[in-house]
């Protein structure tokens, strides 16, 4: 199965610690991966068909700091489609003037939705079907960019579509909010003031956040499993879609 | 003023000889540049706000061996937008299922096409401007992906509606052809076999591509200005426009 890592920060953060322990779950899934960083309206997307454990593109990934409001990053063990760029996550697609980026967890079956609008899929994998489904629904059901809550409910609607089909987690972002859906398995954290130090699970690594960050720093990540050992990583629910903004989960019930 | 610098090659090719002499010029363009490769349909692009000059992700452009059958890259002079990644090119936008990647020298003036469809700017540029209008346009034209020589056609009536608002000088591509426009500077040239020596006007780099190339390899290289010293460089007339399949110029007067 896929790895998924997702970051929102209320301030302009690099991932480098995270990404480092991720990256070595690559071991397992070396399909290729890819890393999708937003500065402001901008989108970068780093990808490549080798291992982030041993690829160029994921040494740079490592090293220099990006910062950045949102990312989202992904490990392919492929189930659907060949191991080739137009297969690597995360998938990316404009509207509405901005930039969205998408990476999915798990397997959909007989997933073939009608795609008779404006954005079809490049490569084969069902993934990039169901991200494509997605703006197709977004589109038709908003006329310009909305808030972020009216954007969650569009999504609650729309994810348990795809779900059905199958195993569908994923994270989007457009910039301003990181949505993650769990249908199986999916943890988030918040690191805020006061911060401490953390270990990550994967490498011999431990970072003390206290000397990195200021008062006003404060970071939510989301992951397929828990990146640290120290930390209190919450699971998702079942069906659970969660947004955040500015590193923090919004209330469930936003709109009620 | 910008640069650009183009690929279209018959078998997966890397630019890092042509790249190392482009980035040179970065020197006197230090707002950004980014290279788009397209390997079969997938497409990655890596783009920078520093100077190719100087960036780590140029180095890893220099370092890193992308075979390609079809590049372009952009170093940026800011004309309009800010420095900023959604300003840097190229833009790239999905239509019919494929990727198009775009990067623009020149200068528009009052250039505010009506966006009515489904591409919209993300940044502040005209580049971006003239991008979504051409895909815009390119989408009402045909209802699925065209012929090479269907799309030369279409181009040739679309680019001098934008060409009367300014200097013109793009490359484009989806993975098959490489069109260049050029509207003030663009020249180009074919490496195919017998192959020589070439050297870089910029850097002090010789290359003798018949150690590295076979007899079935052929290149085409579209640049603002020349790369090498010693190989013949044809000058793109005013208003004209070219596609570029398999490492060769395509015919003129293909439709007719």
């Amino acid at each position: 199965m896929c790895q998924l890592l997702g970051m929102s920060g209320r301030r302009p953060t690099d991932i480098q610690f995270s990404f480092t322990g991720f990256a070595t779950r690559a071991e397992e899934h070396r399909d290729g991966f890819g890393v999708a960083f937003f500065e402001g309206r901008g989108l970068r997307c780093f990808v490549d068909t080798r291992s982030a454990a041993d690829s160029p593109v994921a040494a740079l990934v490592r090293q220099y700091p990006i910062k950045s409001r949102a990312v989202l990053a992904h490990i392919r063990k492929a189930t659907q489609g060949r191991v080739a760029v137009e297969n690597t996550h995360p998938f990316v697609r404009e509207l509405w003037g901005r930039h969205w980026a998408f990476a999915h967890n798990g397997n959909l079956v007989d997933f073939q939705p009608k795609l008779h609008a404006a954005f079809r899929p490049v490569g084969e994998t069902d993934s990039e079907r169901a991200f494509c489904w997605l703006m197709q629904e977004l589109a038709k059901s908003h006329a310009s960019l909305p808030t972020v809550p009216a954007l969650t409910e569009t999504l609650r609607e729309l994810a348990p579509q795809i779900a059905r089909h199958g195993s569908f987690n994923f994270l989007l972002s457009q910039g301003d909010a990181l949505w993650a859906h769990a249908s199986t398995q999916l943890h988030w954290v918040v690191r805020q003031p006061p911060f401490g130090a953390a270990r990550l699970q994967d490498a011999d690594l431990t970072v003390d956040f206290a000397q990195l960050t200021t008062a006003e720093d404060r970071v939510a990540l989301v992951a397929t499993q828990p990146l640290t050992c120290d930390e209190a990583w919450t699971p998702f629910r079942p069906g659970e879609l969660r947004a955040f903004v500015d590193g923090a989960p919004q209330a469930q019930d936003d709109l009620r």
